[in-house]
């Protein structure tokens, strides 16, 4: 196994799991072999094994001439079309690479806009919309004006060579445009929904196009498939544990991290888990942190405040990067840490937070990932859609809709006289 | 008023505000008049009027050097040592500054460090170095690292004059190396907390250095206190709300904002409403959002999740920047936005969304703020201080103190060997 997660059991005892063990077990059968409610959005699953190999090569060509002809790839998609392909993106990216990825139109903010545009200004830019339906507020719009400057700047002819669409494969306002413009097509699958969509070519376009290895992505989501496919494992314990501590009154999860480059992958966790169980009325609510950071901040929440809260801790056991703290001959309180390596001090405050957070009465789990590598970050996201399905299904809710994010739109549309 | 708070009264009867009426005008007192447990951290209430004039006045000279001989200035501090300067700065610099204010010191991470030392190379730079100690783990390490490669760059002597280190009046690690090595020196008040200092040389100097009218920061935080001193006004009001919220089971609050660049402001109000109230086992988990990106993402569950959850949205009349919505031949399903400012469709979805968190069974209360000036900005930053002093003491907690945050740092020297 190369992600695992060890469950604090001073909260959850062997009995809570009895409990609920056969219901767990029916949740895992309703992912692996369907039969549960959402199942038509099952896609995901199988997707490691069952990809379209086609679009997939051709994903990494595109990617490639993406790379020779421009300085940045404009990613225009909101929610789960650019949360999981940001994550992998700001984790993975090589340090030393000049190429960007910029996602937009995730917001109606015009300072926001205004200043991509600003940064798009004497650079050579492509653009990768990506929307099932193409009707979406924020990608749209975004998309109009951002198409109007790529026209601006090559003309219609190129500017249309430099549009990538990731949309419906058949229907649809952004189908019908990209086939009127002659604009390359990828495809969101059917049976996948958006926060299950990363490995699909809605993440995969702007992931290649970072320059990330995304066969090593897919094999490491392969490898977590054959690893969770049996029922004994550590996601499964691990959804079974949610449930039981969000019955004994824990309903807040903050995952932290001590590597501020997963940040964007914290985001991209709590759409999956907010979304997939936060709905009648019930679900845990998913909240981050990047710890030392936000020791300095939320900390004194964390060990002192309301015990609503568990806490999940991702554990990375190879350095990303590191510093020799040098030799000074100043008296500045750290000369004892001299000679050491910064990811050592690193993890000695992640094993002191760990400790002093469970003294405080805060159950705590922690997933262990090997490094941060394709492979290893492909297996922690099948992990997780796979923690959080059977999670869901323990709770009796439906991993697979999102019925409450319509409310605000329907009131918007009402506003903007949309007919 | 230029900030004024909208209760949700459909959660916050008259009758609840009666109940605690007594003691919110005892709360209001205890921070206006003293007599209440951390009374000797209520430095920040008079601030506005008795700061120290010929510092400030050395501040704006000292950051128009800066500004003079540096392309970046490097402020390396932690918690309250940076979460003040880095909101007011990501939401006040005027976008076309080419000057850069990096926020250092604010984690252990090598990969974080490596990333800052590459952005400074080929570049002029300066330190402020920000602790009351020195012994903060975090920023004296990093200031360790910055500092050998300040003199690597430009020798002893002219990497001293390129130093600033804001720290205790008279003793300390910190301000006995600032004396030794004759680094210009600035002021950490004994009488203000980490969390109420942004307006202190803690903030102002990397604040002025980002090109900001602190003057004007200041006379809106003065306004403030012309407004607040009398009890009846609604900051009064919201700290009473949030208790009698917190009384009925709604333990999360979430701060929003429609506006990409007030995270950073999300990030600092939760450190002090966090680090205030979040003792003794109780308190309010502060949480924030900004929409419409994570309506995309966290919408769901705060439309149909569990409700513990009540929600506050900042509000700012006046666009901060804008794009009008052009023309297009292309049917892409925004055709009738065309002509509408972004501004305008923003609007629209922030007044869809507090009707429909509102219909969902969120208590939503409402922070206006009229514009995004540095006056503003400064009436807002005392508002919200003056909000979470009253909250806490309603709450029956010290607003000033964070034992809490001790817990893990024992847990780490311990670990590390320190003596």
């Amino acid at each position: 196994m190369a992600v695992t997660v060890e469950i604090g059991r001073q909260f959850v005892s062997d009995e809570d799991l009895e409990v609920i063990a056969d219901k767990v077990k029916a949740a895992h059968q309703l992912i692996f072999n369907g039969g549960g409610p959402g199942e038509e959005f099952l896609g995901w699953v199988s997707l490691p094994e069952n990809y379209d190999k086609e679009e997939f090569a051709r994903i990494k060509d595109v990617a490639r001439r993406i790379r020779e002809t421009s300085d940045v790839l404009v990613s225009i998609g909101i929610g789960g079309s650019y949360l999981g392909a940001r994550a992998v993106t700001d984790l993975l990216q090589p340090d030393n690479d000049d190429f960007e990825v910029i996602f937009a139109g995730k917001s109606l903010s015009a300072r926001e806009l205004n200043d991509i545009m600003w940064r798009l200004e004497c650079r050579d830019w492509s653009i990768n919309i990506i929307s099932k339906s193409g009707t979406t507020t924020e990608p749209a719009v975004v998309f109009r004006v951002l198409r109007q400057k790529l026209i601006e700047k090559y003309g219609e002819e190129a500017a249309n060579k430099r549009i990538f669409a990731t949309t419906d494969r058949e229907h649809g306002t952004l189908h019908d445009l990209a086939v009127d413009r002659e604009w390359e097509m990828f495809v969101v699958p059917d049976d996948i929904g958006g926060r299950y969509s990363v490995l699909t070519a809605v993440g995969l376009l702007p992931i290649a196009a970072a320059g990330i290895d995304i066969d090593a992505l897919m094999a490491g989501a392969a490898g977590a498939r054959g690893d969770l496919i049996d029922e004994k494992n550590t996601a499964v314990q691990y959804a079974a544990a949610r449930n039981i501590l969000l019955g004994k009154g824990y309903d807040i999860e903050v995952m932290s991290c001590f590597e501020p480059s997963w940040a964007s992958f914290n985001e991209w966790w709590k759409q999956l888990f907010g979304e997939s169980e936060g709905k009648d009325g019930q679900g845990i609510m998913p909240n981050s942190m990047i710890f030392t950071t936000d020791l300095h901040s939320l900390g004194q929440y964390m060990q002192d405040g309301k015990r609503q809260i568990f806490e999940s801790f991702v554990v990375i056991a190879e350095p990303i990067s590191d510093i020799q703290i040098p030799e000074d001959s100043a008296e500045d309180d750290v000369g004892y840490l001299a000679g050491k390596n910064l990811s050592y001090i690193n993890d000695k405050a992640l094993e002191a937070t760990i400790k002093a957070h469970s003294d405080g009465g805060v159950p705590v789990n922690v997933v262990r990932i090997p490094r941060i590598d394709a492979y290893e970050i492909g297996y922690f996201i099948y992990f997780m859609e796979v923690v959080c399905g059977v999670s869901a299904y323990v709770a009796g809710v439906n991993p697979f809709n999102q019925p409450g994010v319509e409310a605000y739109k329907r009131n918007m549309f009402a506003l903007l006289g949309k007919v």
